[in-house]
């Protein structure tokens, strides 16, 4: 199969997940709330989920397409990867949902915020796994030759993305806040651009 | 009409459904949750009905690039066949629903995994159906002429797909949850890749 | 502006809005179901509202593709009508489901009836001013000159198009089913192939 | 990157955006809805709220491809703005149902007319760095050189577009309904084609 069909379909899911997460900001119910200022404040949680997660599909949409433009065709493991690559971003509207819900209630909100961080580490899990598939086990299927250190340098960058997933995960049962915040900063970090590429 | 348009718009609908697979996993309400962990593991059966949907339709992307990959243009009848597939694709968020909410209830457990196989045995049959008709029907639309013993051989292997979808049906009304459990490993034998692919 | 963009927003536009129109078949609450079967069978407006707005959308993306294929390049004019084509047929969903739940009712059916129908008959009339615009007044943009008998053939072959739901919208005030009858006729009627195109 | 690849995937967003609105219009609720017509026309708010959004997403998209298709390739600072572009645009769908379900309301009609139209003063903000980074700071990305006044021109050219929405944010304390109505006719006035483009 072509590169430019495997991302066609990835570019169309990963638009769509980014845009369905807007559906779980909710308007507060009218009926019930009785002040609007007071009612949006109070669900902060759902915008720094919505700013984080929408952020990091974006990273994801972005270094997806720095992979696969590496490659010249795709075989069926790729094609396998990336749908289990797909299966992780497809999830994040939920989990994104699911830690709102729960950031700020003393029931549940560590278990919801190791799903979120443990979300993401899945999604990095399978992202370096793609990596390791193309660059690692088969590159034959590369557009250009690399040598074997700058194909290995390359993965090891995409490696170090899981540590800060590793420890959100960690911290998600001592404080359900800090690993939030790691989620936050690393989509932050990853999302601004630097002096270098400006 | 030419194949890129075709392909676009599938894609774009297939992406789409299996994005929105995820709306049917919902928060557990924060109201009347006491504990997150079981009120999240009671509601596994949606969990294995979005994978094995998800996992369908990413096989269903991928074979349908192959077929539609060996033809030239399309025609209308093409377009029709294909607007049916794109159809059963189109209820699968609903058949997942419907069998995530009705699998562990001893009312209606058997009508919903017969709802979820059948909605897979109509995709799989219109399936062969495009199949036929590009193959067999109307071999000249083919981008790459092929012998009809071989054009007969890409045919057989796709209605043999439909198989496991019959005997899961039939075996609905006997166990839910063999149904179920059939689906999901089709899914799982297809979309993992052989030793002769990898 | 090239074609290809206005394809290709125009193809994500219909293949979200077929795509969602599935959100609209809903799961019957487990709680307040006694049988699963009755219930399904019970909501059968929604199925037949679904097939017809499925069906009548992929019509219109073939007709799209058509009439956007015969440009060399599009103006604002034409990207005036088109958008307003897709804000007709982004209503759909919103129309579907509103049939859907008044058809069996005393009190709503014939209105909900008429805006079903209604939106229908305006996609048709936004269909032909964007064809009015391509064929008649501006056929310069035309990526092959056509005469203007031909030009008048084929914009009048799309303005017959409109007669239907003409006469669906005017049958709603007397039968809500006739109206919706009559809706499905057309959509099953354009999408199967006839014996000169097979 | 290539631009091909930011337009396929800011046209997924954009498109999804724009489909997503019609999640925001609901079918009465039948069991409290006495006169459907009455209860359609109650909820006017939200067909107007729909209708600006709309128009103004696919202002957004016809402007972003003319903005792109000026470029060669893009670098990491066009896509980080272009990412911020397109989270406010994703915040749209909510931003659209908040202004409907308050509109009409004494307690934060105010606030939420001010969230909407400060909604739309963001995405021109987005739209203006995004302008600035392609035509002022970087423009050897340009595909096809241009004199400084030139830019500049253009460049204020989509400054000015951000006036409206300054008045209309201001006007949201005085006056909701005079607001929305700045934000819906800015729609109209960029969706018409004027005699010049026709």
């Amino acid at each position: 199969m072509s590169t430019n069909r495997l991302e066609a379909f990835s570019d169309g899911v990963l638009a769509v997940a980014i845009t369905l997460l807007v559906l779980n900001i909710k308007v507060p119910d009218p009926a019930n709330t009785a002040h609007l200022g007071t009612a949006l404040l109070s669900q902060w949680p759902i915008y720094v989920a919505y700013v984080t997660s929408f952020a990091t599909i974006g990273i994801i949409w972005i270094n997806h397409h720095a992979m696969i433009g590496r490659l010249r065709e795709v075989d069926h493991v790729i094609l396998f990867w990336n749908l289990l690559l797909l299966l992780s971003v497809g999830v994040l509207p939920f989990a994104t949902s699911l830690v709102a819900a729960y950031l700020k209630l003393g029931n549940g909100q560590h278990l919801a915020a190791a799903i979120y961080s443990g979300a993401f580490l899945v999604m990095a899990l399978m992202f370096s796994a793609l990596n390791r598939q193309i660059l690692l086990v088969k590159p034959n299927l590369l557009a250009v030759e690399l040598p074997e250190e700058r194909r290995r340098e390359i993965f090891n960058r995409a490696v170090i993305g899981i540590v800060p997933y590793v420890i959100a995960l960690a911290l998600a049962p001592v404080s359900a806040y800090a690993s939030l915040a790691i989620c936050a900063l690393v989509a932050v970090f990853y999302a601004t651009p630097r002096a270098s590429s400006s």
